[in-house]
């Protein structure tokens, strides 16, 4: 079957070459070498531009290359009836967890304070706070939100998520809905964006939202961490928050605007972390598989497994 | 009972206080207060001066306030037949787990590279290495370097260790002895020390441990973190095989002399991570309900828990 690749930011060879490995009958191409758009039947796609998948009449579903369907769902034209479906994939669900962890570790463990006191040559014995004394809040606990959970109370942090219904995660407290918002960020020290970008969620995450986190906790100050979409979250306010001596640190790895602008104050404020964007990559052996996987069944004539409810947005 | 508190580093107001909340009957006092050595029953100690504890003609157990006993073991008039009791406490191997975890995945997911990136307002979108592409050895798997080996396998680094017998941890490669060193190292990406400090461990990681470490890893170059005892690594090996490009990073917490000389070069060591021995802290809370329990079961006729083996030397 033939599958276009539409990508403004990987590598057609690389993605290509994984499904050669694992399926010989898998064809991918590429826009520009594509004759007859109704050879298409599949799409793989990452930020594809407006109007392209409604130019494919057989088109049967669109997979989303990476975490979230925002990409996608952003064009109004996009043809009806045509499922999209989401990246679910543990890999990726892996590399959230690790840059959570990580940046967790690296507010309680306090190993920006060790680092400048390296660069003095100073050693100043002092009890670290510990993890298990750090109350972290998850936003967003659908399936990377539920194993990011998992792996931060596997270390020790007292976990809590929110999220639009209730879910059972042993040993992580469940919050939902609007109702139950100023309760988690009470309780929160460092607050975790896994949101994904909705009409809903677009600027969500701002002052009112960040003045609610806990000023009691052992940090001297609530963190933020953002790692789901940077148009969830407000920068403005966030740097407002950190001026001002709220928030005593923020860790960004995504922005309203990608790349992030050179004139941004997030740069070098010394109480932000900028990643690039880099926090949960999409592997393509992982990625191949799960897609070669969900069209063998619809070919046999089973429904399609992580299809996006599009009302929802996600 | 009284309980001799003796240590050059920890606070005994602090501990005090935690005894007394635990069990009023326990009696804490230091040195200076003591006016009949018999009525010393127990010792807490850490780094006690040479022949303190033979005087203390009643004594029934000397308890370790920290991990590892070597610091009460090079006293050679500990008085015979007064058993050495170990620190052995969840809390300080979870400790040592946040540190270690929070260590590699700096190391896997170049957080140094990312943070000269932010100084420069970089914006590079490389793919990261993949934790479960990192292979971490453990030297050392007791009962902090068993917890530890568990949450690195959670976080999902392939992680094997090293000990003097065979140890069953699932999903942790077992090594055992001289005969199966080299094949340890030869798979080892980043080497953590967690071995203590006896007459066979000292100055055990030098050149020719540290040169048998893979070079075919994915983090260009083994790297090496030392958490266990300082006295067990060669901080001029270390130096040399940093600066002539084999290892990669080094992350030390602990050192051959402490506090670290201020003429170190590890102190400036663009690719050296240095922290004041404070990976693991006893948490007063935790040891004191485990020594309150080991005195309840002596006073009982029972026999006390986690005894040192004084010819093993832990």
């Amino acid at each position: 079957m033939s599958i276009l690749f539409i990508s403004d930011v990987d590598s057609f060879d690389n993605w290509d070459a994984v499904f050669r490995s694992k399926d010989p009958r898998a064809q991918l191409v590429e826009c520009e070498d594509v004759d007859d758009p109704a050879s298409i039947e599949y799409a793989l796609a990452w930020n594809p531009p407006d109007g392209l998948l409604a130019r494919l009449p057989r088109l049967k579903a669109i997979f989303s290359l990476g975490a979230g369907v925002d990409h996608i769902l952003r064009d109004h034209t996009l043809p009806k009836g045509v499922p999209i479906v989401r990246a679910v994939d543990t890999n990726l669900a892996m590399r959230m967890a690790e840059y959570v962890v990580l940046h967790c570790l690296i507010l309680s463990r306090q190993q920006r304070r060790l680092d400048a006191q390296q660069v003095k040559r100073l050693w100043v014995s002092e009890l670290p706070v510990f993890s298990s004394d750090v109350r972290v809040g998850i936003m967003g606990l659908g399936h990377l939100g539920r194993y990011v959970a998992e792996r931060l109370r596997d270390i020790g942090f007292q976990v809590a998520g929110w999220s639009t219904g209730h879910k059972e995660i042993p040993e992580v407290a469940s919050f939902a809905g609007e109702g139950e918002l100023a309760s988690f960020l009470q309780r929160t020290d460092i607050l975790v964006s896994l949101l994904p970008h909705t009409p809903k969620t677009h600027g969500f995450i701002g002052t009112s939202i960040l003045r609610q986190l806990s000023r009691d906790g052992v940090l001297g100050g609530p963190a933020f961490i953002s790692v789901g979409r940077g148009t969830v979250h407000v920068e403005d306010d966030i740097v407002e928050a950190l001026d001002d001596g709220f928030l005593s640190a923020a860790v960004l790895d995504v922005f309203e605007r990608e790349p992030l602008p050179e004139g941004s104050p997030l740069w070098r404020h010394p109480r932000v972390t900028v990643t690039p964007h880099c926090a949960a990559v999409t592997d393509p052996r992982s990625i191949v598989s799960s897609v070669l996987a969900n069209i063998a069944r619809l070919e046999r004539g089973d429904s399609l497994e992580n299809v996006v409810n599009v009302e929802r947005g996600y």
